[in-house]
């Protein structure tokens, strides 16, 4: 039997979805409720239908269900992917009242949130999303997409799903550089906008990198309501959603000079969380203890601390320029105001975003 | 100078938007205000771009303006060409403020628009549709998209434009059977919901398929009035806007079987309405008179009256089945109650429906 640990609501008017958390969820919970017609396709990867395919149609009686089983990584969240799944539905002959169910990490959610969104103009969709990272993050908020050559997420829509099961089981089979990956997200909601989640992250790091499983039960269900929160005032993230980019701008620069899939998004989003932590200690809005905090808690997540090797301040600045969160031109970054406050800002200083660059970058221009 | 003819609006909420119709308005009518950031990237084909583009640009006064001509052609309306437009956005650094232009008939604008909703996940995009089908048609609504080998726009998005400018100029050019192609779509409205339009239609289907301007004008007024009052009851297509499908499950049925491109959108509609009149006929809904007026004015506007000669009644049924406006596997029609009236049904009798296909099609299964 399942245990139901927590549940939230995502306030979006008559977009409103809960989040459902619990240890032993898959295949146990019933989620036949939340589809409409009869139809169900759950589109997964290789890595994960082993483990969880079956014990997920479990979870829908009394429905038909088609799925799909899609190579596992980063690399394949592209068009050709993203074409299977409508093949899939097309040949099964799902119509525009079937449910599509996105079981696995942030790739699987965004390429299937995406073909939610695209299939016949629109379809309903679930997210049961089986890493940290998709628990604290991606399924939350109706961000789906996919990525193109040129850029990372560059291809979207806003799609929201009918309702977010998260499994703590599913987290036991992770390998621990995705906990790592998972828990810079984690440690972002803090930093950006709540000093009680931050301590209390503080105290618990060495519980969560360790997969206790009531710690990380925790810090789902605090992230969650962290970005809950946040999407529930900004939608469209004309406003203080774009505060959740914290680490991104930089992060998005490391993992496409990287190549997509060899540094994990959380990873260069830790280190990219350090990058802006030192910006904004140079342009005075932050304190050195607290750059020294930002840099701590990263390290003791057992994430990285410096850009690859091989990147130059040239290549920060060239891949920074078409990242989306650009307005005409401008550079917007996120800084930090303080510990536990963000801000979104084109007015850094470009000396100061120059001192930046030179001092993560190994190599000159 | 232009001649402005009319105006309307298409009442969405906060999506409303107008369509203004004229004469000699492209490059004359100013649609900067219409463009909130600096960028503009007008996507056109080959065949338009010759003739308008340097018109079309000379309507954005002060924008920084880029182009993409695209090979024209329903059979281009894919994930190849969609990603061009992506490319020629990455290559040239268009921000989330970008806006995007469609110059050309459906073709162009379905793709645009969609490249439009999916462009860093939504940025905004103005219809400037140059043919008759696009203009009543497709430019009206939002609904954006593509095609998949399996069936017509099974991938797209509802996406409403910023403003929609229509050149009845832009007419002169077209080879008379797009003329006619547009007439199936305008007589349409006259069918499923005004008879007085109906009415005016019969006495000027002369002056329309011979051109006149003045004709054309006001055809595409009442036409896109009727689209927008609609639309403003249904955008999303849960109800009355169904109704707009009048011959489209046996057109698309047609189209698909012909192999997109080789029977024109409009062609199929045509003659898809007569097989629906005559299915209504022998439901009882209308009299043979009924029958014999919709027959005569789709012929009066040089559309085909009967499906391709190798076409079996096997071929439609296998085709419509998986037509996106069936619900949940039953076979949705529109079918008329009365001329001036339409119906969205999942009843229609089997052997009524095995009836027309067999009295339609040259060949037995």
């Amino acid at each position: 039997m399942y245990k139901l640990l927590h549940e939230l609501q995502v306030e979006l008017g008559e977009r409103s979805y809960p989040i459902i958390i619990g240890k032993g969820m898959l295949g146990e919970f019933d989620l036949s409720g939340y589809v409409g017609g009869s139809q169900v396709m759950i589109v997964t990867n290789d890595v994960v239908a082993p483990m969880y395919l079956e014990k997920a149609k479990a979870s829908f009686p009394g429905k038909t269900i088609d799925a799909l089983v899609l190579p596992d990584g980063e690399k394949h969240k592209d068009w050709q992917t993203l074409n299977l799944i409508f093949d899939a539905l097309l040949e099964n002959q799902h119509t525009r009242k079937t449910t599509l169910v996105a079981l696995g990490g942030g790739v699987i959610g965004d390429m299937t949130g995406f073909a939610a969104a695209c299939y016949q103009r629109g379809v309903p969709f679930i997210q049961i999303p089986t890493t940290l990272l998709s628990q604290v993050d991606s399924s939350v908020g109706g961000k789906t997409g996919i990525n193109h050559p040129l850029g990372k997420n560059m291809v979207g829509a806003f799609h929201q799903p009918e309702v977010v099961l998260i499994d703590t089981d599913s987290l036991q089979t992770l390998p621990p550089r995705e906990v790592s990956a998972g828990l810079a997200e984690v440690i972002k909601y803090g930093l950006i906008r709540d000093t009680a989640f931050l301590d209390w992250l503080e105290q618990a790091m060495g519980q969560l990198v360790a997969f206790d499983s009531e710690a990380l039960g925790e810090a789902i269900f605090r992230s969650c309501a962290c970005k809950a929160d946040v999407v529930g005032q900004d939608e469209r993230e004309s406003g203080i959603r774009a505060t959740l980019n914290l680490g991104h701008t930089f992060g998005h620069a490391i993992e496409t000079f990287a190549g997509y899939g060899n540094w994990l998004h959380g990873e260069a989003v830790g280190t990219g969380m350090i990058m802006a932590a030192d910006l904004s200690l140079r342009e005075g809005s932050i304190n050195r203890a607290d750059y020294d905090r930002v840099v701590r808690i990263v390290l003791k997540a057992g994430l990285p601390s410096q850009p690859p090797e091989q990147m130059t301040p040239a290549d920060f600045m060239s891949l920074m320029a078409v990242d989306k969160k650009n307005v005409d031109g401008k550079l917007r970054l996120v800084l930090l105001k303080a510990v536990g406050e963000a801000e979104v800002t084109s007015e850094a200083s470009p000396e100061n975003l120059k001192a930046t660059l030179n001092a993560f970058c190994y190599q000159d221009n």
